[in-house]
């Protein structure tokens, strides 16, 4: 197999490579790309030699360059990019970029007709619609890279985990891949169950929550993560994001997902069929499990991952979600119910918001606000192109800049 | 779909026939058997109209002949239950009898290419490799009945569930179903993890459980069930013969199989794939989901069964099973490790020790301490025919009457 890893620098990229050194010797890998970190990124392009690099600028190309002991390609700027994605002999794509950056890059491959291993939120949240469909038109696999999408996804019949190998799909045994619950007919699920830990606040009160700060939020219980992601787990919107995603991946009607909250995250989600039956898939809170069943499904490749002790873990609990101390997850219901170009305006507004409460500049609850105050002054659209979305977010970056300063500094 | 019902009037064949009439309607009952509680079998007799049912004496089969309003042929006799499991037009042969009866019916009903739903525990216990080669061979599915190897079952792919409806089979697309793991290459299964109740004595300690009477195990925590399963439950071999069931099954070593003691019985068990990550099949106690699902497999049916309601079924424990308190168990695993007629011996001693138990005749402790005695003076051997299970069971028969009476009632 041979794949391309966008994002190689970041957590997710590293435990990629991870994965594939302990797990998947035979594997190559034919495309790198990073951010500003080169020190990171130089010595992986000398052990994994790649054909192609990818750095921002034309000056990190330079930088790069004289790192190297490995000759090879180095691409720099957003065309760049999208070229490292679509021009490579890979089978699948690694998309663990992190932000919007990782919308293009992923039409690109899929267009291309390469599988998607797909850690990137955004590509599914803001564009989900215009990515499955060229996803099934294209007829190649997305798998997901995160605890809970792979969850579900490992908890549907093989048939939903379908497209790589691709020539097993033109045999027509996996045929009904990536449609309706990738594969499954829709009838058969009750509920998709999707997990969450509640975040650091689900114990505090809504008074407390009012108060908190970043740094309260900064420590999650069960994963170790970026400060953008450990805000969204503390608001829920993580959860709400990730609702958007598994209603695409997942072709699954809104109706049919259920937020659970389970404080351990030993059991990653759920789903429920028709008949009562629930299927769930378990394990220990590491990111290299996703990844590797992400590249290798339907089969499983045996590793020295530590496992799962059940005689060790402690009890496993369940409670409800309360949508009155966490509005960001009942936001992005809505957003979820209303669609088009809705979910994309949220998620511009929220990694805004986010970035204002690591600063100290807003408060918690003028996350969800300054959320709540957009969508009553936006008129959705449909999204029919990249550029429906585009220009929604163009209006979310409008809308904050009407924001007076005044309004988000008073909670300092 | 036509159906035959062996053991019809009791408790898995009368929710077998709950769930046809709520979930099947389109499902024929082409046979029903029952025992001597022909009050109840009458009334099903009329309302299913079977072509043929069994009774077991010539003067039962007048006395039902008189309560009947259906007129069909009513068999008895060993000869007319074999008869019945394999002259029939049914797709499937549900075995829900009770004790060794239930053998010599499944041997013939898969010999006649019918496949099977087999809630018999005696089956698989006595004669699982018999059984399973000749389920190979003839390309008939066995789908379990119980809510233990009902989970397994689910939670693995469904090749593994395959070869109903047999055309499928033909296609050669689930021609894998019924070989080592029912499909899925053994190598790609790391533990089936069965979870057990741990019993009515899993509180107590060894000292209090070697006073226990039948009366204080008669209230098994989660499941209604009959006497001399119940006291399975209590001393473990309920789960020691369910071991031995799921190694003939899914053509799993005993290595590979693991006992966690979860005490809620929500997690009905579980599969740990190679690469580490556990599927886990979940529920409310309720037997006509595996019934159901042993008649729709790979097919979800919809139902009106109470659901599963995570945010009010409590907490999830787990525990390790102590093999001290519980001696039954671990002779179980010697005679699963040991093969050849051990099983069958055990099997048979243990229901005759039960039954002294059930009558305040032996204590406790007595019944892994006979067991014992037993395995200590067996020689074991192949079983090659269904003669090799009646010469070992003849044995356990002799071994019993050597047992001076005094022995085994000391402790009443």
């Amino acid at each position: 197999m041979k794949i391309a890893v966008l994002g190689a620098t970041g957590s997710i990229g590293t435990q990629t490579l991870d994965v594939v050194r302990s797990c998947l010797p035979d594997t190559k890998v034919s495309v790198l790309t990073g951010y500003t970190n080169l020190s990171v990124l130089a010595p992986l392009v000398d052990e994994f030699k790649p054909e192609k690099v990818w750095v921002p600028s034309e000056e990190a190309v330079e930088n790069l360059r004289g790192m190297l002991t490995h000759r090879c390609e180095i691409l720099c700027g957003d065309e760049g990019l999208v070229s490292c994605a679509s021009e490579n002999d890979a089978d699948v794509v690694v998309n663990a970029l992190v932000g919007r950056v990782g919308l293009a890059p992923t039409l690109a491959a899929i267009s291309s007709g390469k599988n998607i291993a797909l850690a990137n939120k955004e590509t599914l949240v803001t564009a989900g619609e215009l990515v499955m469909n060229l996803a099934r038109e294209k007829n190649v696999r997305i798998s997901p890279i995160d605890s809970e999408h792979s969850a579900i996804w490992q908890c549907l019949p093989p048939t939903a985990q379908s497209a790589v190998p691709r020539e097993r799909e033109r045999s027509g045994i996996h045929s009904r891949g990536a449609r309706g619950f990738g594969g499954v007919a829709p009838i058969q699920i009750e509920k998709i169950i999707l997990t969450a830990s509640g975040g650091p606040f689900r114990t505090w009160s809504r008074e407390e929550i009012a108060k908190a700060r970043a740094s309260d939020a900064l420590r999650h219980p069960n994963w170790e993560m970026g400060a953008k992601i450990t805000i969204d787990s503390a608001t829920l919107m993580n959860k709400g994001l990730e609702l958007i995603e598994a209603m695409h991946l997942f072709d699954c009607p809104l109706e049919k997902i259920e937020i659970l909250v389970h404080p351990q995250s030993i059991i990653h989600s759920m789903v429920r069929y028709i008949d009562g039956s629930v299927i769930a898939q378990m394990g220990l809170p590491d990111m290299r499990l996703p990844i590797l069943y992400a590249l290798s499904a339907p089969e499983r490749v045996s590793n020295d991952f530590p496992r799962l002790d059940f005689t060790t873990c402690g009890d496993l609990t369940f409670e409800a979600v309360d949508l009155e101390k966490f509005p960001c997850l009942a936001l992005a219901f809505e957003a979820a119910k209303v669609g088009g170009t809705l979910p994309a305006v949220m998620n511009y507004i929220n990694e805004w918001a986010v970035k204002q409460f690591l600063k100290n500049r807003i408060g918690f609850y003028e996350i969800s606000s300054l959320i709540e105050v957009a969508f009553r002054s936006y008129t959705v659209k449909p999204v029919k192109t990249l550029q429906d979305i585009i220009e929604a977010e163009n209006w979310a970056d409008d809308f904050i800049k009407t924001i007076p300063a005044a309004n988000y500094e008073i909670h300092v």
